[in-house]
């Protein structure tokens, strides 16, 4: 089969869904940031222009998701759904993702968690992605007849804050502990001036990938909760222990 | 760092720990068949000669095991804790496996799980198994002062039973698929000849690799379940999925 | 009471639904079989025609699912919510269901069990049947004014796929060994010929089944999860084992 | 097979452990009183004379606990492990009571929870039967070469206290409502006269009971925790529901 | 910060939400009657009148709903969501209880818990006010732009039944043994005499009551479950025991 | 009743156990030194002296320890059970930590957690613990005749490191940012300066409590986990909210 030999010689893209304009940048930036440098292709798709928050109008929350994107080295579009803090689950927003889905054809989806507590818009956006990553591989949908069913290979969930990471998932973590991933997530994170002025959203990231890479006695590591479990060719693929302590 | 770059050239040992002697087989054969096909060194050590089992002599249970590991490429050591189905968890016996792991400094180590619900023994050389790993690389522990300490990358737990599997980690599933390596593993566990003429052993492990499998949209699979979060340079180490229904 | 009285005489009705037309078999079928050779009455509510399918068109769909349920022993109606993969859980829905369940007035109600990460119709669809359950027994409903008020006596999930098996609840197993009841099984899942081509949905169940009956000491087995403790007048209903190894 | 069809016609026997002499009754009595009545013989093995109480000497309790179990219609035997509150969790003490069991024959095998946020005999007794029940299966056990082994159908769990029952296991309930099932539960409860002067123990658990009862839309009901799936052959064996609120 | 230290020398105020006239009063009236006593106010928001229930009119409810709240000491006001048994989430329902937050301005929230398997209505009240409590923060909401954000002090979740108290918290117990207490709660139960008629509520109540507090070594007691763990200045605000048996 | 007054006049004292001579300031140093510095009195039980450790003689470590705990304003003793990682749960070691607790009569006990995947000495301390704080109170324990029983108000599990805290009980957090808390703190923690000089474990402790700080919207917070649900008096003991995103 070609299409698998040619994942082997060549990475799929990735895919990440973010609810509001710097969901991904703090959930999982330094993650991007290390994929693209290894070479693999990462797009944002961003549900909503964060016109619900305290601060920061629309025009510079869609300006500063521009240029925090081309810093992780990803580019990025916004779609419209209900807005920010007015998302709903639906199956018009499913297919709508699922359409999405089968244009950009990725590899990897990376998603907000599906834990309830934090700020409602991740979680139904973690739902609606979910399903959507199902639906996009059934033939009959008949909104998406004119696009080819795509199977992802793997859907990860990023947690925006310590509160939003899944009890019941092991995570893998992701080393990004390079000093030029760091610097770059970093920036990334503080392109969202708006935001960043009136809380510790930065630091906040910082100190819990700080904690994680303490943990593993790396410098500092983003953990991703596979929706799916695992599946190895061998275990020379996972063969860094996460434990110092 | 040259350890670091030469354990990129050349992969690290695997060292799996059996309470019986067709424990290893039966829980994970598949994985080392896998495993040592891929060139990695195997090594087995079994903590009793399963002289309360209602089949088999202690000689045969040895022979038993020694053409097993051979046929799936590993080499093989017995050791006396406290004998069949007298397992004792004690300081003594973590210490005592403690030297094992400094003697063999594996990377990868295999444990039956710690779920309890099962041959008590199994539990109770998980546990074990997991506390040596630590004190191994302990400095202090004058019992084993002329051994140099060790860190051992990854540890995981397999399931002799479906029962065993714990339910409090995500997997990750061993693509066992190919014809070389289901039917060494099918020969391993045969060989034990004294235990499969006796109860189904050898479909029941089949059965579940093959449900494994199904599910993972492969042909068959075994899950091994790590004992801390895997640390990834890179999500292409990770980026097959495990769903196909 | 007269009504217990007779319960006990004359097994209560079952009442079975199902998101798309093959569900039910696929999940439980052998269930089913068994419980009316042994005298029951089984009743199939489906809700949609699989129109979203990537094989088999609904005309189809339905004639499989007639022939299927007729092969159990079952009869079956179709009912219409908002179509194969659109299902939303609604308030409206609910009350249709229970509306539903006030017609029929079963005893036993099986349906999809409420695990997300499958097909997103089948969590939603036991939502919606949990809720109806509820409701049916409340008097005040508007909607249901004139149709006397009913309680089940259990509500049972079934799991479509072992993804679906919810890890909260302990299930019980229902023994499908006997030939007669396993080819009924095997023939009512065959009989959804446009799903049997594509994929080896026969296959996963029947491994399934067998690997539950492997650990049970049985030939097959099927796990259905209580959704509410069940109460029993004495040990001796419940007195067989569940384990072989 | 002449066993199954004799295990129809006539139930198996019942034995339960208790760590102490009046565990037994306070935990599940009203079990006991049922089964009894219902032509089921009950055993009782009672592992220590709650020597470490604060109340009663143990001549006191042996002969409360003889009262109480003739009460409830269930002969009873007192062993030596370490004595009340100094239980360990050893090998030598799971072939003690495998040997018991075997002995003895029971169907169905009662034990306190593993809980162990509660008296610590309670949770180690509940080990030590549970791996018990293993041993006796298997026939090379040196120990017990001279008594044939035996397997049980099913141990069940019980709770002493409400904080000893186990969170992830669904439970089954057993009416206990009928005039005389609590009235010689409640005497056998009250048997332990040097216990129940200093503290609520009895009113906890009529409380308890009626608390279940109240949920389950009947008068009493006591709460028994499988350690394994149940096996059925039909749904009509467990066609009541638990639930009124 | 003169808030601060204003809310140390004055309680704030608490708001409790209920999805019908008597759920505050069934699931912790006992504890708004603790805490009006103790000078703090209490305000019931109610979002249905009852109309889906088996017995009492709509202004019956209101009315019993009305002294019921008096007897407890709190003020009381009805809002319309979907009505009885008809309650959906939905993004514009929560900006309305976000709105009353706003305008109400309470410390602490009380709402059902989000244990599905209870009365529809009651998780979803409980999810529209785990939302509603976090929008209400949010400076940017324009249906809200009139009203200045408002931060809560803490979320408690209440179980109208014992089977709606969530596994996953550690509860806390407030002791509403005081006779004035228990008879004032008692008395704003049997206010809702069109409910107590027919099925066992208040019993239901003291006995769960009854069972925390012999628990615990004191009379009675309610569990309430905090959404969010709690922040302590000293250990001695929490410095009783919980433990009797 | 006197006591209890008396109990709300003064602060009942605070008992801490540690495995190693550091165990107690990197898991919890922080909330000693706010009781201490609030009038409580502290005393910390150390049950080895650190001799397995990679670093640091067992003299040195006594010394850290000792003056460690006078920054605190904790005094100190050590106790023998069986030396660094070589501690054994038994009988014998529980009743000798129950005769503590009857001797320091604490009402706060702090015990590291239960949770295995970490130092094994640390669980294995703390299961002696919960099991002494039980037996503590039993009047009949022959060993412990001449001293008066007790019982604590309360036992609270710290966790040396993340991987320890308990994910099952929801924690209370105390809030240590004053300033000369932070920095009796760090200067406890540095006090070891055998065990700080080769890893990061100040580093690794001031992260964690930045992290539970910052979520909660103060400095930094330690988390602890009690053993069983708070009774509270009044809502307004713990009105304090501890989320911030």
């Amino acid at each position: 089969m070609k299409r698998i030999s040619k994942s082997h010689r060549e990475a799929t893209s990735l895919l990440a869904f973010g609810a509001h304009p710097d969901d991904i940048e703090f959930g999982c930036g330094g993650v991007i940031a290390k994929e693209t440098r290894a070479g693999r292709k990462a797009h944002f798709v961003i549900c909503s222009r964060g016109e619900a928050g305290t601060h920061g109008t629309p025009a510079q929350r869609v300006a500063e998701a521009r240029k925090s994107a081309a810093l992780l080295g990803a580019t990025v579009e916004f779609i419209e759904l209900d807005g920010d803090a007015h998302l709903e689950v639906s199956v018009a927003h499913t297919i709508k993702l699922a359409g999405v889905l089968r244009r950009i054809r990725p590899g990897i989806v990376l998603a907000p968690s599906l834990v309830e507590n934090q700020h409602p818009d991740h979680a139904k956006l973690g739902q609606l992605v979910r399903d959507a990553a199902r639906l996009t591989r059934y033939g009959g949908l008949k909104e998406l007849r004119r696009v080819r069913p795509h199977a992802i290979e793997q859907l990860f969930f990023y947690a925006v804050t310590p509160e939003a990471e899944p009890p019941g998932i092991t995570p893998v973590l992701i080393d990004v502990s390079a000093p030029k991933i760091m610097s770059a997530w970093t920036a990334a994170m503080e392109a969202h001036r708006s935001q960043t002025s009136a809380r510790s959203y930065v630091e906040l990231q910082l100190t819990r990938a700080r904690l994680r890479g303490l943990r593993a006695g790396i410098g500092h590591a983003i953990a991703l909760f596979p929706n799916d479990p695992l599946v190895l060719d061998s275990l020379a693929q996972v063969s860094r222990s996460a434990r110092r302590f």
